[in-house]
């Protein structure tokens, strides 16, 4: 036995040593102040999750939960200074993420109070709005909705049937829900607490729809919490998780509002109903006054990697205490994350946490530039709404993949719900096909691909991307920052011999995994070339048949960009042992996701078969390497007691069974334990042989 | 557009039609009536869940519904005739499984007191024992519970610490538990409603323990509902699912049970302490033991199975309904069936599910030919085992991924709990690591694998296998039915000439599974080879870098032998149309694992490259094709609104969808609807051109 199968205590066998404390500070990122005081904030067990509560009970508790963070001044960072915010937006975001340990319900409450609410408001609002409203919001005085999706559309919000009809005689919109299927569905706070929304609506004046415009609406009477007249509810009741948050129904029966309720940055009407816009394109004005909202979906990417995080930290916790069957010697058991399998279940999980963090801080910066204004040309905007479509969608079903991972890792511990794995999966469920649908968004990075890879692609607009993208990508110039160049893929497509290079080798991994996007949008690109030139029925045929090549060609592409955060990242690493430890963890990442794909790169001839072969094998060693530093590389995570909550993760495992060990060693020790009948039949065995 | 493409209700284009009563009592099987009668039972809103209720209201609801299980003789039919049974195995889990419908809790908890504590009683016990305590257990005047696990040992059950030392002064076992690590965990009915339990211990007589026996123990006293002294238990409270059931721990201080309470019948003690068993072996006495309980896998298997199937139904009900986007025109939007990446995302998990189905049949036949007494010879029960071990691992976890994917399908309207997925998901969750975790049962059939290869492992005792199955394989002849002549590999293996056959002919198919499943159980044995003869700790170091490759090939088995239930259940089908569609339907599902696995195949060279390039395409042509018929494959699963139970899955959608089309449609043949502002600048443009 190697000193790694047996022990897991003593210093990494390969002489490498993880510098723990400054590995925490390189993942805490550009926000580390602002992480560090909200996870003291995290940390209050005001704010923590009850479990068993009802759903009724918990949603009461998550609102008072809201006003913790108010007193606590936890949620103000991205408001405008002279409303008492920061006009801090990354550090907003950073802040928000770092909830989910408290509670995803307070989070996502938070997040439709504050991040979509309050942010609609000041985002599409003009200054007069801002002023009139935002106090309240943020001081939780008003609490709100953000009714934009409707049960007949969900990711397609270009197509929501509610309008909102400009009435010169009276000066007033009429909000009106035409049908059942243009109910608002799904919407935060409407259940119970909202007493105002900003409800999206098709803008009408003069007999023009001008599109998808949105409106402050007044819900409930503030003193008895009762609908006003022509509105309508329904509460969503239980949920598969998130059930702090009083999701429900909303429908408006001719609803009449003041004209100056309509957040009109970037649209408005005047008195006698004449609609103008700062742009001119409806389609681009549509993705603009959408591209607010991207906030959501940064967010989203974050908490997902945070309670990736707290899974795996609890998760490979207990493996390094846990002791099962025997396999090395008659009395001690082995250690879980001694197995090979063990490793090969959480280590590459933990690899791709890593990637997505270092991701997630690019995409962080992204959005702060951006928002800030330091940044915000439409390429950035552009490349702002891609990175956040794309990684959203791999940390999301990432989390979801980690904390179902770790709960069968830990056995019937990791289904006890005092364990973590089960509430929080529960919780994140729904984060997969909320702030937009992760196979939806996929499209709409593929999208982003195809128009980077050639022009004619530029003015896409048939199938699912219609109607959602529609107008994004009109107005753009080509833009390689997103893709790295896909259009030069033809002149130096990787060949064979390169790729026999050893696959360990950074430069091989990246050549593939450009590669491998390269050729797959270009494939598509190439199916779909003479879709353009068709009838829509035809074309959509066409598109229909290459769909699920597109989302995979999004999905590497999203992969590839984890990838090269992780490697950028590494480069910063000045302490030996920990750029050691840590490159050998993104050689997991990378090889792990080459290994994934290798049908595709055998069948494309970018790996030979000899190569391939040798893929496997590799893997397994660096996850023997790896092994001795998998408590050190949770343990950067810099969590505390407070935020893991779990009873496995307190070292109560070991204590049993050193508990447990001590009391065998004794009984052998000792001349009057019992025999094993086994023992005994092999004594007789033996002496009857004599 | 294609017909396909456009409408839900139109006949299928391809002119095929699916007799869906008559599939329907195919996949009724060979219990079909009483599959029947168990889904009346099920269908009764007495046994349904109740969401949100906390987990002491639905321990008190699930206690009651297990009242009404007896009342309604839905529970008894594997008890003796002599005590109100019918002796009829099958029969039994086939009904039992159905019990998934109305709440997995109830199912979980009838599976506790009938399944494994009256189980116990009845196939360790003597006629004695039978006669005692079966009435009681069966009327539920005794609840029960079933005492194997412990915190320190789940699946090692060979290696729990709780001991029965039997003291002959008194005529009385004392049953101890010796440390934390010892106290039974997660034990059904043991919280709250348990009055005795079935206690598995260490038999100690005359200072030798002779291994792992089970004792009838009182626990509570029936009048006050309090713990007997010398017992004591916590309440493992609020679990990720399954809350009806009051799990919990049980401690065993000393505790003094009559030497009669001892189930004897594969091991018994005369008053005087002299141990006897009929089976001489140590080892294969354990395995006998334990493969009594085996039914409670076949069970899993069977409700996984259900449990897909309803989540299938619903989500492919939803998805000829939704609409979504509109791709081949302005006005129409299109059905999410007709999406080639839903069809991706559904259909590959419906054929599964159909194999699963079929693979289910087959084993509760062989389940109820041991259990009959019919065919029970110890290459039969070995072959249960296996194929128990193989397909419970495969379907529980595919119920997961199933239920996911649907959820996710179904976007905001799958997060709902009103439409099931979520709530039986979380139910259904701890199915993947109860009664044997996955990983370990996939060991199990490895060691099978192996040990079918060459007899040099039918001694295998080192690392995972070596306590768990231990016994197990030291007293078989070689067997080959579990795995068709593995044996024979080196003779026929497949030469990529055979695989260059159209891949989908069955043959090919067949012959690239059982090449694989081959190919890689040879492999790792020359890879585990000179293991045999080294030392146990540098054995267990082969075994360990083999552990990965050993579970694949495990796996490769149990889809083999899937796809096997699957082509046999194919052949009896008479009906042309139903027979075309469902040999596609069989195509798919062997062609999915083909293209799951396609970088083994090309790395071994059993496909090329150029035909591997054509999978993918031909994939999504049989997804197209199958694509009329899925809901005809949904609706012969047979359920009623009874067992769907989801709002979404009643029409409402297509409803909502309808009136939402006429809706537009009115508004566009009025003259005064609203002109879209894009219509206006596309006509500005095209009267500025002339």
């Amino acid at each position: 036995m190697t000193e790694v199968m047996t022990s897991t205590t003593a210093p990494a066998s390969d002489g490498h040593t993880v510098d723990v404390a400054a590995l925490g500070e390189l993942l805490l990122g550009n926000w580390a102040d602002v992480r560090r005081q909200a996870r003291a904030l995290a940390g209050n067990p005001e704010l923590h999750k009850v479990e068993g509560l009802s759903h009724t009970e918990h949603r009461l508790r998550a609102f008072k939960q809201l006003g913790i963070l108010v007193q606590q001044d936890g949620v103000h960072r991205a408001f405008p200074s002279r409303l008492g915010g920061n006009d801090d937006h990354g550090g907003n975001v950073a802040g928000f993420e770092e909830l989910v340990l408290a509670d995803p319900s307070v989070q996502i409450k938070a997040g439709v109070q504050w991040g979509l609410f309050g942010s609609a408001v000041m985002h599409l609002g003009s200054a007069e709005h801002q002023d009139k409203w935002l106090p309240g919001i943020m001081s939780l005085e008003i609490p709100g909705c953000f009714a934009m999706t409707e049960i007949g559309h969900g990711s397609d919000v270009a197509s929501i049937a509610t309008t909102a009809t400009y009435d010169s005689s009276t000066g007033e919109f009429v909000i009106n829900t035409p049908f059942r299927a243009a109910w608002k569905e799904y919407i935060g706070n409407a259940a119970v607490d909202g007493l105002a929304a900003v409800v999206f609506a098709q803008l009408i004046t003069r007999g023009v729809n001008h599109g998808v415009h949105a409106f402050y609406v007044q819900l409930r009477d503030p003193a008895t919490k009762e609908f006003f007249p022509g509105i309508d509810g329904l509460d969503d009741s239980i949920k598969g998780g998130l059930n702090g948050i009083d999701n429900g129904r909303l429908c408006f029966n001719n609803v009449r509002i003041p004209r100056s309720n309509l957040l009109n940055r970037y649209g408005d009407v005047t008195a006698d109903g004449v609609y103008s816009s700062p742009i001119a394109s409806p389609g681009r004005r549509f993705f603009t006054m959408l591209g607010t909202l991207v906030q959501g979906r940064v967010s989203l990417n974050g908490a997902a990697v945070a309670a990736s995080k707290v899974a795996l930290k609890i998760a490979i916790q207990y493996a390094t205490e846990r002791r099962q069957f025997n396999a090395a010697s008659d009395t001690e058991e082995v250690v879980l994350m001694d197995y090979q399998r063990h490793q090969r279940r959480l280590l590459p999980l933990l690899a791709t946490t890593y990637a997505a963090t270092f991701a997630h801080e690019q995409l962080l910066v992204k959005f702060d530039g951006v928002f800030s204004g330091a940044h915000d040309s439409d390429e950035d905007r552009q490349d702002l709404e891609t990175l956040a479509a794309a990684l959203k969608s791999m940390t999301t079903w990432h989390a979801l993949d980690t904390l179902q991972e770790c709960r069968e890792a830990c056995g019937g511990a990791g289904f006890m719900v005092e364990n973590r794995f089960t509430s929080l999966r529960a919780d994140l469920d729904v984060y997969a096909t909320f702030e937009g649908d992760n196979t939806v968004l996929l499209q709409l990075v593929a999208k982003r691909l195809l128009a980077d890879y050639s022009k004619e692609f530029r003015n896409l607009d048939f199938g699912v991307l219609a109607r959602f993208v529609v107008g994004q990508a009109a107005d753009l110039t080509l833009n390689r920052t997103g893709l790295r160049q896909v259009a030069q893929f033809v002149a130096d497509s990787g060949s064979p011999q390169k790729s026999a290079k050893a696959l360990k080798d950074e430069d091989t991994q990246h050549e593939l995994l450009v590669g491998r996007v390269q050729t797959m949008v270009a494939d598509v690109a190439g199916a779909l070339k003479e879709a353009a030139k068709l009838p829509k029925d035809k074309a959509a045929e066409i598109f229909n048949d290459n769909q699920n090549e597109l989302i995979e060609a999004a999905r590497a592409h999203a992969e590839l960009l984890q990838w090269e955060a992780f490697t950028e990242a590494l480069h910063r690493v000045e302490d030996a042992g920990t750029k050691k430890v840590l490159t050998r963890l993104r050689d997991l990442f990378g090889l792990g996701l080459i290994e994934k794909h290798l049908d595709w790169y055998l069948m494309n001839g970018r790996v030979s078969m000899q190569r391939a072969r040798t893929l496997g094998p590799y893997i397994n060693r660096l996850l023997a390497k790896l092994r001795p530093h998998a408590l050190d590389l949770v343990d950067a995570f810099g969590y505390g007691p407070e935020h893991l909550r779990a009873t496995i993760a307190t070292g109560i495992e070991r204590e049993r069974q050193d508990e447990a060990r001590d009391y065998f060693r004794i009984q052998r020790a000792s001349s009057d334990g019992p025999v094993d009948e086994k023992v005994l039949i092999q004594r007789a065995k033996a002496s009857a042989k004599k």
